[in-house]
């Protein structure tokens, strides 16, 4: 079922660690292989608004295997998949949410930041992937 | 109510065996004449938020007896039916769901296609359609 | 993430045959080891409100790794668990939900089916489950 | 708004241990004085149904400033907050989550643990709120 407590744990630490370098305060959400939630993180005085889209993040991440922000471009007025993100409850498809995978390019999960601008949110969900 | 179980399933293997030939990994979704599930395959390692769309894709081919992609021409900003994908629990509205007629011409069900690019969804529901 | 496609397709065909046999028309599906469904049969005229439910009972019972008739034991008003219901955008806990383990004990997916009684309900999903 | 992310992830720490020490796989939420989520941990292979269960527990003990349970008793048949469940997206009201109060004995938080007996959930809640 992909990543363990132990790995998504570590990832907020290096997320939250980034994101106090970068002097900003970030929602943190984790899921696994299956999109269902690990672990999450909420830095104090983090927009309350974040919460549930680094979560969807995270969520959009995982169920299409590409960066969030990619989904963005095709669901543009006009573009291919305009309004996707009806779908599921509700989708997040700017940039923030990122899949996860091991060694063998197997994606095992997917990481989703919100509480900045996009550029700082995968920024930091970058710094996340990379404790993994 | 349309579409038989036995003929939902003809539709799904023939949409499959569309994908493999294109070398793609889909999640299928067939509805009755109600709208109404009647099947579904997620073929193995397609996207999981595929599950939803292609469901969503046969809902909203039948729901308005049109391909899909004609619908998302008229939602877009500025025209006629601009959103309507917030109706009936969320609409898909780009190509990959395609409705299903009999003899008469008479709508007995849609399916839906997800996993790909919509070029490749809607090639691979055209596939299943044929089979019945 | 659990059962193959070709796996959850045998689970259907042998729970049909149960259903046949039994002369009853059933909803049937599967779900992975993370809970989302990977295939679905719907029999000419099973009932319309058992495709949401025999879902349901699929994703409860991998939600929480028991039949779903055990859980609905211990949501009884005065029960341990009363009204779980609520949870998860809304659980079965009437029997007709299964885990499903690998060789190793492993939960890889679930099956529910409803569309009869839920003694009959359950006969049929144990059908599928003796088919992976 | 109450609990920091810093108590929030000692609470989880805390009750990880009283889980293990019990041989438990738990979900542990923590949500601050607004209920909104500050912190959350899934325990390798414990219940994917829990986690929005343990969630909702936290998310009620703060709504009511009571521990889950007693809410629980008077939303039976016949009690005089019948099926309050309904209310909220959905309550939990079975043991396992319970208000955090500081020094002054204002509420700040709440947790919420889910993945086992109601009882069991009950008590590694209590080892949360311990740490704080």
């Amino acid at each position: 079922m992909g990543i363990t407590l132990a790995q998504a744990q570590a990832a907020i630490e290096s997320a939250k660690m980034k994101a106090q370098e970068l002097n900003l305060k970030m929602n943190i959400a984790l899921v696994d292989a299956g999109a269902n939630l690990v672990a999450f993180a909420r830095m104090d005085n983090a927009w309350l608004g974040s919460v549930d889209i680094a979560i969807k993040k995270a969520r959009t991440a995982r169920f299409f295997d590409m960066p969030t922000g990619n989904l963005g471009q095709a669901s543009q007025p006009g573009g291919p998949l305009y309004n996707i993100e009806h779908s599921n409850g509700g989708l997040i498809t700017f940039p923030g949410g990122i899949p996860i995978k091991d060694a063998n390019g197997e994606v095992i999960g997917a990481i989703g930041v919100s509480g900045s601008t996009v550029e700082n949110d995968h920024a930091v969900a970058e710094a996340g992937v990379h404790a993994i």
